[in-house]
C-alpha cells in the first residue's frame, strides 16, 4: 500500500495514493452531502450547486475556469449522488497545484451570479428533458422513488422543473454554508502525486474552510411498491428490486457475491437463462447498491412488451433458485471477478482517487486490498445463499416504462418467489 | 517506447506494449473487416458473427466460454464497427494464455449451431429495439445513412430486423471464410505482458488460420442530405455534419484541432455559446471521425423543440466564425488536450491494446508518441482555419429526431454558413 493520509486541524482530510510509472494525476474533492440531505424545498439543490460551482468565482469567470484547466490539457468534472457530491480533475503531474487551486476556488469562492444562475437553470431543464428520453435512467429514478416512498433518499437527484426554477442565490449560499465544511470534505489524489506536496497545496487553499457539521438525515425506511408509466418506447424497461444492505452491514460481501452470481457477468444466471437460453433480452443485469444505513438490490432488463411476462417469470425463478442451489463453481467465479475488479481499480488513477475518498468517508479509513481479499475468500456458500434469502424477503419494488401491460405487481413478484 | 511487433509467416501480426507496474493484461484481436465490407444481402452479418462467436465452438459450449474466462476473474467483450471487428479480453498476467486460447477458439472453431443462431437473432432483435429507445444513438445511425446514401459504409451496423432474420449458418461460414484470415488479423496485448510469450501463445493458436485477402470495398462517396423523424421524444436530437478527412489525409491533425476548438471541451465555442451563454442545451459536442478513405465531421446537440432554431443558428455561426477567428490561445488549448489524451491512453492497458492494433491496421506501424506530438506542435493557426474551411465546404447532412419542426434543411445550413 502506498496510501498516505493527513488530517488538518480544521478537520479536512487529505489522502493520496502514489502510483509509480504514471505521468498524470487524478484529484477528487469528495463532499459528504447529497440529495438525501436536502429539505423538501431544497430538492435538486445539491445538483444545482454542483453545476453552479463552475459558473464563476471572485477570481475567475466561468469561461476562465474552463480555459485554465484545458490550457493545461486537463479536465474537470463533477457528479452529485444521494449521499455525496464529488468534483474531479485530471492533469499532468506538474499541474496538481493548478487543479487544487481551481477546485478550492470553485468550492469556496463561487459568486453564484444571478444571471449565470438563470442560464444554468435552463441547462438543468434541458438535462431533465434528456433523462425523459433515456428510459434506462428514468426507470431507475422511478424505482428509487417507489422503494423509499416520500423520503429524500428516494427522490430523483436532479430535482423537478418547478423546484429548480425556484432556487435563488440565497438558497445556494445557505445550503453551501450548512454543508460544505472542512469536516465533510476529503481531498484525494492518485497517480503521479507526492503526498507532502498535495498536503501543502491543499492546506494553503482549503484551510479557511468554515466548520460544517456532518449532515444529519432521518434513517431511510424502505417501503417497496409499484409504479408504471405507459410511454411510447419500443421496449419495456423494468426494474424489480428489494431492500439491500448498507455499506457496513455484515452481509455486505455476501450480498455482493449473490448479486454477481445472479446477474453479474456473462456466466451469471440471469444472462444465461434470459438472454442465452431464451433470447428474451439484449440487456439484463443485477445491481447491489449500498448507502450508509440501507441498500437496494435487484435487476434491470429491457425487452419487447410481448417477451416481458416470460422474462419476469424466468428471472424471478433465477433469483429464488439461487438462494437454494448457488454452488461452489459460481462462488469461485464471483470471488475471482471481485478480486480482479479490485486490481483493475488499483491500476486506474481516477478510479483509485474516487475509491480511497469514498472508503475514507464511509469507513473512516482506506481498506487495504489484503483485508478485502481475506473477507472475500472467507465467504461460504451457506452465507451467500442466506444473504440472498434475506434480500428477497422484503416487499418487492417494481418500476416499469414502455409497453408494460405485462409487468407484475409487487404481490405477484412475492408470490412467485414464495412458490419456489 | 516498449512496443514490439512480430509478423508470422502466415501474415498474422502480433503487437505488444509491456507496461511496467501492472498486474493485469488487455488483449485485443483486431479483424480488418466490418459492416462496410458486407454485400447488401449480408447487411448486419459482421455484427451477427461477432455475437455468434460467443455461442459455442467444437471444444466449448457458449456457457463454457463465459464460465472459463470468468472463473479466472477475466472478461470478454467485442465490438463491430464500419471497418473493423474487435474481440477483447482482460485478465490477470498469468492468464494471457487462457485468454488467447479462448479468443482463437471462438474466432477459428465456432460451430454456429442452428438453434443458437435462432436464439441469438432474437437477442439482436431486442438490441435493435433498444437502439430505437436511444435517440442519441438512433440519430447517428440516420446521420450515417444520409451522409453516404445507398452505400455500405453508411448503413447501420446492426442491420435490419428483416435481414438479420434471413441469416443461416452457411451465410456466416461464407463471410467468415472470406474475411477472417491471417492477413486481416492483428493480435495485440498491453499491460503485464511479455512479447515472446504472447507470440508463442498466439502462434500456437492462430497458425492454422487460412489465408484471406484484405477485403475490398468501393470508395466511399459522401452525398450529404436530410432526414428527420418526428417521434415522441421529449427533446429534439440533431446532428449536423459534413464530409471529413480520412485517417491518412494531410489535414488529419488540423481537422482534429478544429473539431476540438469548436466543440471539444468546456472551453470550446459550442459549449460556451450554446450552453454557457444561452442555456439552450445540456449536451452539445463536435465529432471528427475518420475511415480509410473518407471521414465525417459535425456536431450533435439535444434541446427542447422551442430552443432548436436558435441553437442551430448559434452553432452554425460558431463553426463559420472559427474558420476566420480561431486564435493562438484556442490552438494552444487544443494541442495541450490532445497531448494529455495521448498520455492518458498510454496509462490504460485496454486503451493501449486497442490503439496499437488500430494504428498497425491503418498505418502499417505503431506511431511513436514523439512523432504524433511533433505533428501536433507543428500545426499553425492558418492550417487549422483552412482545414475548418475545407470541412464546411461540402454539402451538409442533417439528421434529426423528436420535436424537429425547426430543424434546418441542408440548403439552409449552407446558406447560413455562406452568409458569415
Amino acid at each position: 500500500m502506498t496510501i498516505e493520509l493527513t488530517k488538518l486541524p480544521s478537520g479536512l482530510r487529505i489522502v493520496t495514493d502514489h502510483m509509480p510509472g504514471l505521468e498524470t494525476a487524478a484529484i477528487a474533492v469528495h463532499v459528504g452531502v447529497g440529495s438525501r440531505h436536502e429539505s423538501e424545498r431544497e430538492h435538486g439543490l445539491s445538483h444545482l450547486l454542483e453545476h453552479m460551482a463552475f459558473k464563476g468565482t471572485r477570481r475567475r469567470s466561468a469561461r476562465a475556469i474552463a480555459e485554465e484547466i484545458e490550457s493545461a490539457g486537463g479536465d474537470l468534472n463533477a457528479a452529485t449522488s444521494t449521499e455525496q457530491t464529488a468534483y474531479y480533475a485530471r492533469v499532468l503531474a506538474e499541474d496538481t497545484d493548478l487543479a487544487l487551486d481551481i477546485l478550492a476556488d470553485i468550492l469556496i469562492d463561487s459568486t453564484f451570479d444571478r444571471d449565470e444562475l438563470e442560464r444554468e437553470k435552463s441547462v438543468i431543464l434541458q438535462e431533465i428533458g434528456s433523462i425523459e428520453d433515456t428510459p434506462d435512467d428514468l426507470v431507475f429514478d422511478m424505482f428509487g422513488e417507489t422503494a423509499y416512498a416520500d423520503q429524500p433518499i428516494g427522490r430523483r437527484i436532479i430535482g423537478t422543473a418547478k423546484r429548480v426554477a425556484s432556487f435563488d442565490p440565497p438558497s445556494i449560499h445557505s445550503y453551501l454554508k450548512r454543508h460544505y465544511g472542512a469536516e465533510t470534505i476529503i481531498v484525494s489524489a492518485a497517480g503521479a502525486v507526492d503526498h507532502a506536496k498535495i498536503v501543502d497545496e491543499a492546506r494553503a487553499r482549503f484551510e479557511h474552510l468554515p466548520f460544517a457539521a456532518h449532515p444529519q438525515t432521518p434513517p431511510a425506511r424502505y417501503t417497496g411498491g409499484d409504479i408504471r408509466l405507459k410511454r411510447r418506447f419500443e421496449q419495456a424497461h423494468i426494474v424489480i428490486g428489494f431492500e439491500g444492505v448498507s455499506y457496513t452491514d455484515d452481509d455486505q460481501y455476501a450480498a455482493h457475491v449473490f448479486a454477481n452470481v445472479v446477474g453479474g457477468g456473462m456466466s451469471s444466471r440471469l444472462f444465461q437463462e434470459v438472454r442465452e437460453k431464451r433470447g428474451l433480452a439484449y440487456t439484463i443485469h443485477s445491481f447491489n447498491w449500498s448507502y450508509s444505513d440501507t441498500g437496494l438490490f435487484g435487476f434491470y432488463a429491457a425487452s419487447g412488451g410481448r417477451e416481458l411476462a416470460e422474462l419476469v417469470s424466468v428471472s424471478l425463478d433465477c433469483l429464488a433458485q439461487a438462494t437454494q442451489t448457488l454452488d461452489e463453481a459460481e462462488l469461485g467465479r464471483a470471488k475471482a471477478q471481485m478480486k480482479v475488479s479490485l486490481l483493475t481499480a488499483l491500476e486506474s488513477s481516477s478510479a483509485r482517487a474516487e475509491q480511497i475518498a469514498r472508503q475514507l468517508a464511509v469507513f473512516g479509513r482506506v481498506i487495504p486490498r489484503a483485508e478485502i481479499i481475506e473477507k472475500i475468500d472467507a465467504l461460504t456458500i451457506d452465507e451467500v445463499r442466506a444473504a440472498g434469502g434475506r434480500l428477497l424477503r422484503s416487499v418487492p419494488t417494481v418500476a416499469a416504462i414502455g409497453p408494460v401491460a405485462k409487468a407484475p405487481s409487487p404481490a405477484a413478484v412475492a408470490a412467485r418467489l414464495g412458490a419456489m
